[in-house]
């Protein structure tokens, strides 16, 4: 990998940061964050802005430049990646590092006397913003919104915004039709004395609707806007394609159907205009719902006494609590998963020895068996396929310079999943295709009694992830061991493989109490640089325990594996494991062999059977 | 307990609210909150404004009376004693109950348009008026701060502040002189281009001048502030109390020393002027530290440019990780309270049979016996002293019309603490004197599994207290079971009891990352309502762990028990533990029968000494 070289592009940023054409007046500082004006965390092309200047191409950073530094702060996954990426113009700020200042303190520090910032308004949060604002204020700084986008002024073969073709999801897949969602939407809305509401997630929009796109690669979204009040659904999107018969049909856009569910759909980006205009004819207690994630060019179109900003939309949270219809989904996905990744183990075990497997054809090659699977539609995000050393870096991709050859002496870390259209799925294996070390069974044991502590958890409804994390570092914690990274998040349901509101990190975002329905991952690790990678994941379900008693009536909640597919028993230390362990390993294993065995029968895949039945043995 | 009768007070604050020699116009509603001017948790008996007026005086609780209305909010611990202390003219308003309505919706809801609500700015924190005040706002009335008390122009016989004698503490206690904590913090306010720093919370002035008091009861402190200059240190304190010549020769008022180490006293009052004065003269750049749980009246002289709030001030991060003479005699305070509770228990195991014993002759005893140890200055706390049904009160305190009198046949629960010139300590036992349930035993066993499981963590340096909260609650939540508190708070060395900033909580308030030589407590509990309490409490200091490993350099921590007092092998089925957690109990009791077993035999005290022998034998 070798870096991007960014003197001239910083310096037109530089000259741009100056020119009158976009500022009134100059500024000393220019902030680009990661995100598009959804704030979605996978973005389009057209939205790399942040890489564009830096080089560093991971799914979470943030560029400032001035005029005499350029710096990109990122977190632990990618410390060394985004130094290989980007040239001796930056400096990386390596986030969670004692040392490290945040990026106000960074700009207090290096700005002369009073500076302004700038930052386009539609890609800044309106929380982000709000904070930003203040540091700097309080330095005698300012920040400014700048309309015109000044990585978009200097790149001159950016790519367009995409408008893929929609897919209309019956009640088959999604359990609710949309008018259902929205009645619920509107009574929730009703019971908080909330007149409108602004939807600016792509997959709560995407979810809404009950429709689908592949705007963004890996993830089914498309881009859009929504506008709820109580007698009104107002639809911004790209107009062309509201002219597919299946979409207008599903959208009841030609069949009037009820007043107050007919959908009036607008342009994209007429969302600014129409937002105005709904404020404009507010009454004086009317209050607009927005998430305080939201940009900050469509927050402030709400006046401050209107606005009802909230961490999360009831659509989040009505999204990540699967119902019915959709956990079946979701099962089957598994399966269907499960078969696949069966497939490759097999292939793999035969292939290696040979010399020719390497981490891009190895990805390559579950990627083709997923496909054979019925429903599919795509990868859920990069597969992140990788031997040796490269199994250390988080959120490894591997590219044709990195690219190893699978072999008996190094461990394989292979975290994938795909879209089908039934579900979401995302799954880690990590294997050894020879003898592992004493030293990779004892570490690979632990990640797997951290999982086991998760997976197998007792808890009373209500508790909220994070108090669930230190489970999963218990066994590593107690032999000086971690790992740099949350222990789960949530997960969609043929939607983003990463989704809010829950998820089970030692970060206390305001993260919603777990509830039956929920799906999240649980996916402890350990990592030595330069060595190896290991990491166990379970897409696992929320559902009701029933332990012996029941403090105050308060229920109990525990987690259901969703993924299926054999952890590897030659790379555990089985004295290191309890009874109750052992006993958790052969259970899964048990449901594995029956489930996904049935399937593989069905499919009539025979060597990924006996690769199944081999790795399903009970361990002692 | 019969309600105080508060109708003619009511009427007397009413026409207080009206009366011009107060306020410039009338107000529609009083704010009375629980603390005093430091925002204290315990607080003088002339600081009581909110039980003055409602009747209701448990420690946390915030009264507010309008034209019409007189309604007071606490948590849980307090619902029974509140609705028995208040007569009907209160409402009680249940806090943590989705049905109550905050204080701020409440006063929206009750208040003609256009209200004027008063509260004294000294007794409320910068915080809260801010959260308050913008509430109010947001539905067109104002918040206003009312100089005199309302409640102390209507109190006739309100207690005049307390003034006792100040103690000092040389270098053998502290381990630093004064002149030393002076400079740290001088060097913290010059790294962080602080020009000022206001010093209001007792405990911190106490700590920073190694002096004590005992103007509040339980809580070694005086009423004092402090405003430190990188030239001045400016003292505001009772004049009176500096005629005593071993405080002016600590303070060194007498003896001119370097100059920037020369202490300018001040009448306590006189803190306002001085502040303003101060602030008239800052330079355009200067900062002024303030915490910002002070009161608004403090923090509002500060210019909103100059004042720099922080949420935990040096201060408090400094005393909270106690150097080598505190750890030293905090251990020698815990010795000698073993000693005491040693003594009690074997004197309780001969008394109980008689049917003589009640919570308060237990609790009497417990004093008298910790009052013989060298350097008692008093309790720590209210001892919670509970047999049977009354140990499910968390925060009991017997009272003569609920003492209850021990017994063979219900669990007992001391809660109980004191303070030694040399430390403070606080220890939970739960025992029983016949012979337990199995099922008192079994949930008393989840408890010391819960206590063992956080004491003998191993966790990487950087760690938050509220990580390991969950480990406490993992045997309880398997079976369905939990308490409703949190696990720890921090102890001071010889101050409060309770201290920030580090602590072990399923709430994730911002708690400072755990490091060496920080102490909490760990104090896990199950309560059955109606029938019993089981809480087991250690006070435990953090220190250094050496695992196998040392993942990144980064160090690994562990807790090591002060509290030294063995726990009831009685109440444990020992079938329910693991082997290691049978080893952690068997090593506990060696150390407490090898270090208290040396300091009773030196004092001489055998029927203890039996009685520990007794107690700490190794369990199968």
């Amino acid at each position: 990998m070798s870096p991007k070289i960014t003197v001239e592009l910083l310096r037109q940023l530089r000259q741009a940061m100056r020119n009158t054409k976009y500022i009134a007046e100059p500024i000393q500082a220019y902030i680009v964050p990661s995100g598009d004006a959804h704030q979605s965390e996978y973005i389009a092309p057209c939205d790399c802005r942040r890489e564009f200047i830096c080089g560093f191409n991971g799914s979470a950073g943030t560029a400032i430049v001035t005029e005499k530094h350029a710096a990109m702060w990122t977190d632990g996954r990618y410390f060394l990646q985004a130094s290989q990426q980007m040239d001796n113009n930056w400096t990386l700020m390596k986030m969670g590092l004692k040392e490290t200042l945040s990026q106000e303190d960074w700009l207090i520090s290096v700005l002369p006397d009073n500076s302004t910032v700038g930052v386009d308004p539609w890609i800044i949060a309106a929380d982000q913003w709000k904070n930003m604002s203040k540091a700097l204020a309080s330095a005698g700084h300012s920040l400014v919104a700048v309309q015109d986008n000044l990585i978009d002024a200097i790149w001159r073969d950016r790519p367009t915004r995409p408008s893929t073709q929609l897919l209309t999801l019956g009640l088959g897949f999604t359990g609710l039709t949309w008018q259902d969602k929205m009645t619920a939407l509107r009574s929730k809305m009703a019971e908080r004395k909330i007149s409108w509401f602004v939807a600016t997630a792509l997959d709560e929009i995407a979810w809404l609707f009950n429709l689908r796109g592949s705007d963004i690669e890996y993830n089914p979204v498309f881009f859009a806007y929504a506008i709820v009040g109580m007698n009104t659904i107002r639809l911004f999107v790209d107009i062309k394609r509201l002219a597919v018969p299946t979409v207008r049909e599903h959208l009841q856009l030609d069949t009037p159907s009820k007043a107050e569910l007919s959908v009036q759909t607008a342009p994209y980006e007429s969302v600014f205009t129409e937002l105005q205009a709904v404020c404009a004819s507010l009454g004086p207690k009317e209050k607009v719902w927005i998430s305080d994630k939201a940009s900050c060019a469509l927050t402030q179109v709400i006046p401050k006494a209107h606005r009802s900003p909230i961490p999360y939309t009831h659509l989040c949270l009505a999204k990540a609590v699967k119902n019915a219809t959709e956990i079946q989904g979701m099962k089957m996905a598994h399966i269907k998963d499960a078969v696949a990744l069966c497939e490759l183990f097999a292939w793999l075990e035969k292939e290696i020895p040979k010399g020719t497997v390497t981490e891009i054809s190895a990805a390559d090659k579950a990627e083709e068996l997923r496909s054979q699977q019925k429903d599919f539609v795509g990868l859920s995000f990069p597969s992140i396929s990788s031997v040796g050393p490269n199994g250390a870096i988080i959120h490894y991709r591997p590219l044709p310079e990195t690219n190893r050859t699978l072999s008996l002496n190094e461990i394989y870390l292979l975290d994938s999943g795909a879209q089908y259209i039934d579900g979401t799925t995302d799954v880690t294996r990590t294997m050894h295709f020879g003898s592992p070390s004493a030293y990779e069974k004892e570490t690979f044991t632990y990640v797997l009694k951290g999982h086991i502590a998760v997976s197998a958890a007792i808890f009373p409804n209500g508790t909220k992830g994070h108090l669930l994390d230190s489970f999963a570092r218990q066994a590593l914690w107690e032999s000086g061991l971690d790992y740099l990274h949350g222990t789960g998040h949530g997960v969609g349901c043929f939607l983003n493989v990463h989704e809010g509101p829950c998820g089970i990190s030692y970060k206390t975002f305001a993260d919603e109490p777990l509830e039956a329905g929920m799906i999240v991952s649980d996916e402890p690790g350990y990592y030595e640089d330069g060595l190896f990678g290991i990491r166990i994941e379970n897409v696992v379900l929320v559902v009701p325990a029933k332990p012996k008693y029941n403090y105050r009536n308060k229920g109990s909640l525990t987690f259901e594996p969703l993924t299926l597919v054999p952890i590897q028993a030659k790379m555990v230390n089985t004295d290191l494991l309890t009874q109750k362990e052992r006993d958790w390993v052969n259970e899964y294993h048990r449901q594995c062999r029956e489930t996904i065995g049935a399937e593989l029968e069905r499919q009539g895949r025979k060597e990924a059977m006996d690769w199944l039945i081999r790795e399903t043995q009970p361990i002692a």
